[in-house]
């Protein structure tokens, strides 16, 4: 019998990362890439056939090994057809069959979704949200990014574009975000933001992030106040996403969430003060499993259920 | 054959609604009672019982052709014990189980929910949200509720209590709400504060709702202002569940959704200037269409599909 494997990728607006997995999700073969070194939509593509063949080559495997090829992407998607209506932070992409391409180029089934959909996936499968029913996965970062788990499914909305907590307004009035909206979460919190912030209080031209975690973790009374605001203000918009949805978990990932305890107790505090109590008593806030490696795991997942249902 | 029955009760904080329908939901005949008029949580649940006896006597019906009777409640429930956590509104009661209760006293299955989840199920099912997929459905009142139909299915969430539209805090800081949170949608718009806001504006001991929208009607400026403010604040909150949800179809429904086009218009307004372009695309608003009758409707479909599911 042929041994079959799935390769996971996870194009993100920094890093495009490809994953070999085995059916149990072990990864066997990884690579990174740094996506600013291709470029326009058509170097990157090729890009993203040259890795896939080099990873199967690697391994000394066939086409025949793999199962299919599962994507996260930084944008919204229609994950049916596999179109690409475009990426926030990758110029160029517009309404892009990009399943078809790949499909074509590859000779592989290929699949595909938003990047903190797959993520959702990954933590609800093999991570902090395992064994939940109804779980809420963010990703803080450049961007935030959310996924939905309702009943034990990924949630995906009506055009795919489910879980936007990120663009969640938590004031009537405030800065405007890019997605065209205004006080959005994002606007308040994205990385940009909150090393601007750092600047502007500690006067200096650059903060990195993991300084101003170091800081905090030191006690440093500024950085703290920085972290204890991103807190708020997350807990504010998970406020509503709790008195909404009432999920048994809450699943918190990317660079930010790397701030520590600071953080989440602020979050856990703003829950538990603010929501309502049924819905505050009954959600669990936790830091997720899975990583960086998230959203390649999450990939191979998505191929895996596809292709089961296809049976 | 015995021809079938189903008992479909909305108890409110005001009425206390009781009808029969056939099982096409057709309504065979229906008794309103003034909830205040029962006092205490004993008399109260007598009065439930005697009306349920009273309707079945008076339509010359015997309890074997009552197939089931079906409850909305004003307050958080345990669905699958038939529990009555509180009511918000409706003192003296504290995790009272109801559903034996009344199940004990008329020899009948009683299944219960919380009145805007059976709200969302009936317009769902029978109303402005027939044919979609993913609908959120409000009542706009003395309270903000709010029901969710996911993938077709009511949505209840992890303890029952998913739903809190008018929980969703639509500012960092704000008023406190009966809740014990702050700047909760239902401080900004429930029916007392918006009257209390048309006092002080027309600077009368009184301004009812009604008239209030008469006056915008006929273009009174200072009342199409008021309900333009209402109408951009729920926008705001809806924002969010548009870019959390993705939802296909927004129903509003109760004694605001009266207010007419100015409320409507502005809550459109507000979700395609702030809502991101996608998900403001994917959905429409609409005015609920059962009225007054939802909740007993959608106590009796409750009782139908419970019924069917333990067949």
């Amino acid at each position: 019998m042929t041994k079959r494997y799935i390769i996971g990728i996870d194009l993100g607006g920094t890093n495009l990362r490809i994953a070999l997995f085995g059916l149990g999700f072990k990864i066997i073969d990884r690579k990174n890439l740094n996506t600013a070194n291709f470029g326009q939509k058509e170097r990157l593509i090729a890009a993203i056939v040259d890795s896939v063949n080099n990873i199967i080559e690697n391994n000394r495997l066939i086409k025949n090994n793999i199962l299919g090829v599962g994507l996260g992407l930084p944008g919204p998607i229609d994950v049916n057809r596999g179109v690409v209506h475009f990426f926030p932070n990758i110029p160029g992409w517009c309404e892009v069959n990009l399943k078809k391409i790949l499909e074509k180029n590859l000779k592989l089934q290929v699949f595909m979704d938003n990047d903190a959909n797959l993520m959702a996936l990954a933590e609800y499968k093999l991570g902090a949200a395992k064994g939940s029913k109804n779980a809420v996965c963010l990703t803080l970062g450049t961007g935030v990014g959310g996924g939905i788990i309702i009943e034990g499914n990924l949630y995906r909305g009506s055009s795919f574009t489910a879980g936007e907590i990120g663009h969640m307004p938590i004031n009537e009035r405030g800065p405007e975000c890019n997605c065209g909206g205004f006080a959005c979460l994002e606007s308040y919190i994205g990385n940009r933001r909150i090393m601007r912030e750092a600047q502007r209080i500690f006067k200096r031209d650059e903060v990195s992030l993991e300084e101003l975690s170091r800081m905090a973790y030191h006690n440093n009374k500024k950085a703290a106040r920085i972290w204890s605001g991103v807190g708020e203000r997350l807990g504010v918009a998970l406020v509503s996403v709790v008195n909404l949805l009432n999920p048994d978990c809450i699943v918190i990932g990317g660079g930010l969430a790397n701030a520590g305890r600071i953080l989440f107790d602020k979050v856990e505090e703003t829950i538990l003060t603010r929501a309502m109590i049924v819905q505050a008593r009954a959600v669990k806030v936790r830091k997720a499993k899975l990583g960086n490696g998230a959203g390649t795991i999450g990939a191979a997942i998505l191929v895996k259920e596809n292709i089961k249902m296809k049976k």
